[in-house]
């Protein structure tokens, strides 16, 4: 069985083409962009709202040629719109904190459910957004319920909703929502 | 995304090599019984109660020309352990009634967590059971719950258990719950 990281990357690879627009919605220390720009994708637009989490990412995707595909924004990702006018193909969230950082800059339920709203409207019929949910801190646990609640309340007619969880983890392990346009709504 | 039967089957076929004793919990129309027994696996095992499931799984593997390598047993998995003496490598089970039979006969939560509790002991490190869990029907509610408790309470060290499941369905929708024993418990 894949682990949670191993299979939200099957679930974008499997969406992304040479014509894909694909957007990492939490940039953090840059990984995911680094996967997303290694895809066969034509571009990548990367978010993140802290100075270190831009610095690092930017960096990483230097050191590994590969900047030039990649928009790195400063900004919150509830802001996508402002940068995003074309289709997209496949979004990836990794919700919580920082890695290695304090900790006290966290994404935000509502903010994330303002992305996740915009992301889906912005998103092309196929196309997939892939969370990945940290819930261990706090606001974490806060952030799961508003995410959980939205998702399971999207109409079956227009998208498929997929929960990802190993269920016999006694800390609060990360898991996967991933929801994918099976129609276009309007 | 995979549809819950593309993936368990997915969950079996990367398990299974040529040494594999695999168990089909639930025969049923033979279906599983059929891809088992296509697979690379040495041996199955096929149980069901009924008369008219056993036929149609013998008939089905006849026609394929792959009886002989399946042993189909007209007893209930809860009694797995007086047939099979071997270490098994996978099991699947399909909870719920016969398709096209008239659903007064189905698997009923305490039958199947007595076979689940004997399969785990048989199963190899390495080795999974995958269950399919119907539960649009009132007895499929009661094992539902049966099931998942019994799960989500197995100790993370010596299993992992990944939750598969559409959560934005209206109707009671087929979900997967997979085990795979990590480490032996004594």
């Amino acid at each position: 069985m894949d682990k949670v990281l191993v299979f939200a990357k099957k679930l974008l690879k499997e969406k992304i083409d040479k014509n894909s627009i694909v957007i990492d919605a939490t940039a953090g220390n840059g990984y995911d962009s680094l996967f997303l720009a290694k895809s066969a994708a034509k571009k990548v637009y990367a978010f993140d709202v802290q100075d270190m989490a831009i610095e690092n990412t930017k960096k990483l995707l230097e050191d590994n040629d590969l900047l030039e595909k990649v928009e790195v924004i400063k900004d919150g990702h509830q802001n996508v719109d402002l940068y995003v006018k074309e289709d997209i193909k496949a979004v990836v969230f990794n919700l919580g904190y920082l890695p290695n950082s304090d900790h006290a800059v966290t994404t935000l339920g509502q903010t994330t459910k303002e992305a996740l709203e915009k992301m889906l409207r912005l998103l092309e019929v196929g196309g997939i957004v892939v969370m990945v949910i940290y819930w261990g801190h706090d606001e974490g646990k806060i952030e799961k319920n508003i995410v959980e609640d939205y998702s399971r309340g999207l109409n079956q007619k227009y998208y498929q909703v997929l929960s990802y969880e190993f269920i016999n983890q006694i800390n609060n392990a990360p898991f996967i929502i991933a929801i994918e346009k099976i129609k276009e709504m309007y």
